[in-house]
């Protein structure tokens, strides 16, 4: 699976980590997966990633994962949406919405990845990538 | 497992990485691991290793693990001896040799962590961490 579909790999890496209560989480490295890290940043779901170089060309990314007072878990659910097999895709007025906000919906449009609400700011629509609350 | 035992753990990341042909693996970074790292770069069996802050006090160790021309298996097993609950300490003269010296001793001497064939050279003994084959 990992080889098939590297954002849900990505996905099952950081819900097995979150589920052990890792601190972080070693993910290899592309630059839809630092964009998709970027966005989990800025909407306040992960504390930091950063890209570490590898030996070879290949590189890898660090997501330092977030969690609450007690330890308890910020991201409640991750799931894939658009597969390599079955690409979904949103129109700018058909773009979901998540648990009447509560979640996010992340969104490859052609102004690049964004949340659902970003694209529907920017009348976009795209590839529904995943839904993360 | 993790808590109870790092090194244990960081065997196992390493065993399940190798085993799904990871290019790398994360595993939470101690003074100890470090010098564990050192010694399977210096043995050959890993490619390199590096330390990464986190944002809070704690680091990671990035491990690049290491195959042969045809993606096979350098490392072919890991196995913890000593353990929290039960110490394995060898004397000196008692330094286990592996597989006729195919395999590698790690030990934890008064001198540092260095393979069983070093201390032998030292002269010293101390507690059995590891074997690699």
């Amino acid at each position: 699976m990992a080889h098939t579909d590297p954002i849900a790999d990505m996905l099952t890496r950081i819900r097995n980590s979150l589920k052990a209560r890792e601190n972080s989480v070693l993910v290899p490295y592309s630059k839809l997966k630092g964009e998709l890290a970027r966005i989990l940043k800025e909407e306040g779901y992960i504390q930091s990633y950063k890209i570490v170089a590898r030996e070879n060309k290949s590189s890898d990314m660090i997501i330092d994962l977030k969690y609450g007072m007690k330890k308890e878990r910020i991201i409640n659910g991750l799931k894939r949406i658009s597969k390599p097999g079955l690409r979904i895709y949103a129109g700018k007025d058909e773009i979901p919405v998540l648990l009447g906000g509560m979640g996010t919906v992340i969104v490859s449009t052609s102004q690049g990845i964004m949340t659902g609400k970003a694209a529907k700011k920017s009348g976009v629509g795209g590839e529904v990538i995943c839904y993360i609350w």
